[in-house]
């Protein structure tokens, strides 16, 4: 028996029975998240905690024994933020569910594993509403969400997930549970720690209960879809009607997406020219304004054909459409997806530059885009059965970082920085803010244990 | 010469002439914020810093003869976060006022010392508005306000100073200059240290430029002015109307603070009752059904009266009115100000506690509050030259802090720990967040150099 098999097996024991996993198949569901990461190692154990104590004992074992801990929520990350650690532990927290409204305080009270869709719906049994809403609601959870500050299609008009984050319990590197924050609304009490923890990819701490800010349900939306002969179009529109109004939705489907999205589940849509998809959620009256305006962008910045629909569930057909782009695209082939963002102004010169580098890297690129807040999802795609082509995907997943930071933009608006995107970073955030990050890593997390790899490089022990 | 003085005269030599003031009357006024503290030093110099390299200049200096540095804007902060350290450094921010509005990209980009009431103006100019609304707005610096993460009257629908940062330039303890965020609305690419920064009083860094997340310009708004016989009922319909709308203001200002106001500025103004103050910006269409919940809310709490305008120019004049709590109090004797808030549900409960404090410390107490936060300003009033109303007055303080805490709340909302609140944080965040703030302190400012004694107590280099 090795020093970690003696290890685990004290795990085993210290935990209720079922929740460790050490069974190589049993494993095997632990390793990835939809980024597929061939690099992801193979874990010695996984818990499925059933509560923050679950958790607390894996991480005070982790630590004792200087094993590394990958904290994982549903696995629908896309950054590799929970690919495993060869011979590390996952704490998976899927079995953390519980979801507790409170509607005089307009929170909810909730597990990591929850999904997303649950928090909306038991929020919406109530009237109120949790707005952060990723293309991958119904399948991604809420600690997935904290951990990545998930943004999502309404984010445009209703902010990202640290705008709803009002509290955290976190289980630090040391086993120690503190909370931070609570039902109060507003509280600066000490440094913004929260804000801290939220968006940090399980390097710094691992949530097991969240308290969040809920509002009134929205009203239902009304819909405009216009079509452009080209994306460059398409983002000038977004660029106009930004300056005047707060549309509630702001999607952008290129050409190639549209056709995606057609081939796998056909609804009709123009297969000729690019797609941008309007949703206002203005009260009536002001319904009719808003809509003028987004309309009038559109025509003056070439808009080819424009439909609205009042009919919530007409809309919702093309916000469905919209969020099949990414599972139309894995159905097509192998992908490598991005997520860059530059500021509002510079989206038609980005997705210029994106169709540019399709050209020059001769890979096909599909393109959607959170156009509203400059958030794009160009997915390359690629054979991978043929090197080559794997290749030029690489490199113009390259391209496109470089682009985004050149036009003064991000190389992950909403899905992470995992660790597809760390050798990215420094590129991006410069020597002396990678140093910030990493001093303060160190500092919570002194023998870097927490999802090491993820965002940021493994320093050795000796050089911290 | 001593040690200081020549290192004083080495650092005017190094910025252009005027920046730097040493003369003991000119730095009189570089002692103290409202808060007034009376333990607040006599700085060895001032840099009125005209660049970002000037406050390089200055916190590199400080760095290198081990002097603390105390940053300051407008010096309108209540607690004492701005307070002078003797011997140390102020760096003073009042110059550094540039405002730049880039309207397609829905930003501010404004120096520190720029007051909030210009950055709004200039966002105005352009159809654009910057909600973060401070009552001290005509006079507070957004530098102020970003370290304190200033709330104001319109967070209650429209979020705090962090919800509009989306980028900070930012001189560290060392002295180099980093930037974080940018225009780009969406950005997780590392760890969240911008939003670190906000909040932090200082004591992580120096900011030295913002960026400013705009939005469209605000609907003028209708105007509620409720009366009630207690402040409980007032606090239940805030609670009443919150499960149902967003109002854009939910101001309370008990019976005391009418009379107080009444005396300081006469609007005719009900001084048997307690003032709800509620506002609605919703569209038209919209806008009757949510004064029409506001209106139900405060008739079923009890209201003995309610007024109803849809007049701009009148509503601000009640809104004039409650910024006018403060000032007021100021003018009727010494005070202390109180900044706690609670979940929403425990409103009715807190300024229950708070006039019961009142009575058993025998101290006149007024309270106005942003009501619709939860976050309230009881200001205990009190006779300087009487030291058993002084001691009095100090108790009452510190019960209302120990209320708060033991209501879910926080001893601080909106004005920052400061110096003046330093001690009572510890027995809301609890050793172990405490030890999390100082290791992230430690971690930017190994010197503890920064602000020292604000937020978090001075610790020994020793012990650090």
């Amino acid at each position: 028996m090795t020093d970690r098999s003696a290890a685990v097996a004290e795990l085993t024991a210290a935990l209720p029975e079922g929740v460790v996993a050490t069974r190589p198949e049993a494993l095997e569901k632990y390793r990835f998240d939809w980024a597929k990461d061939p690099e992801a190692g193979m874990p010695c154990a996984a818990v499925r905690a059933e509560t923050a104590e679950h958790v607390q004992v894996a991480v005070g074992w982790a630590a004792s024994h200087g094993i590394p801990v990958v904290p994982r929520g549903a696995g629908s990350g896309l950054s590799g933020g929970a690919s495993a650690v060869e011979g590390g532990l996952v704490v998976s927290l899927e079995r953390m569910t519980a979801i507790e409204i409170d509607p005089a305080a307009r929170c909810a009270v909730v597990e990591p594993g929850a999904f997303n869709a649950d928090v909306k719906k038991a929020a919406g049994e109530h009237g109120l509403w949790y707005p952060p809403d990723p293309s991958s609601f119904e399948i991604c959870s809420i600690g997935g969400n904290i951990a990545t500050n998930a943004g999502g299609l309404c984010c445009v008009k209703y902010g990202v997930t640290t705008d709803y984050v009002l509290g955290l319990d976190v289980v630090l590197a040391d086993g120690r549970l503190v909370t931070l924050g609570g039902k109060r609304i507003k509280d600066v009490a000490g440094l913004s720690l929260l804000k801290l923890f939220v968006g940090s990819e399980g390097t710094l701490g691992i949530v097991t209960r969240a308290t969040l800010r809920l509002v009134p349900a929205q009203l239902a939306p009304s819909t405009l879809v216009a079509t452009f002969d080209t994306v460059r179009g398409a983002a000038d529109a977004v660029v106009a009607m930004g300056r005047v109004v707060r549309a509630s939705m702001v999607e952008l489907m290129d050409r190639p997406t549209v056709n995606q999205v057609e081939d796998f589940a056909p609804m009709g849509l123009d297969r000729d020219r690019a797609l941008l998809l309007v949703q206002s959620d203005a009260p009536e009256g002001a319904r009719e304004q808003e809509m003028a305006v987004i309309e009038k962008s559109c025509v003056e910045a070439g808009s080819v054909d424009v439909f609205v629909t009042h009919d919530p569930a007409e809309g919702e057909s093309f916000v469905r459409a919209r969020r099949l782009a990414f599972p139309a695209a894995e159905a097509a082939g192998s992908l490598l997806l991005e997520d860059v963002g530059v500021p509002v102004p510079q989206l038609p010169d980005l997705v210029a530059r994106v169709e540019q580098i399709g050209v020059e890297r001769a890979v096909d690129i599909v393109c959607v885009a959170h156009a509203g807040d400059g958030n794009t999802h160009p997915i390359v795609m690629y054979d991978a059965a043929d090197a080559d082509s794997t290749r030029r995907a690489r490199a113009a997943f390259e391209d496109i970082l470089t682009a985004a930071i050149a036009l003064g933009g991000t190389i992950t608006g909403e899905h992470g920085v995992g660790r597809l995107k760390r050798d990215a970073l420094p590129a991006m955030l410069g020597p002396h803010v990678m140093e910030l990050n990493q001093r303060i890593k160190t500092a919570l997390d002194p023998d870097g244990l927490l999802n090491p790899g993820a965002v940021l490089p493994v320093i050795p022990a000796g050089q911290r």
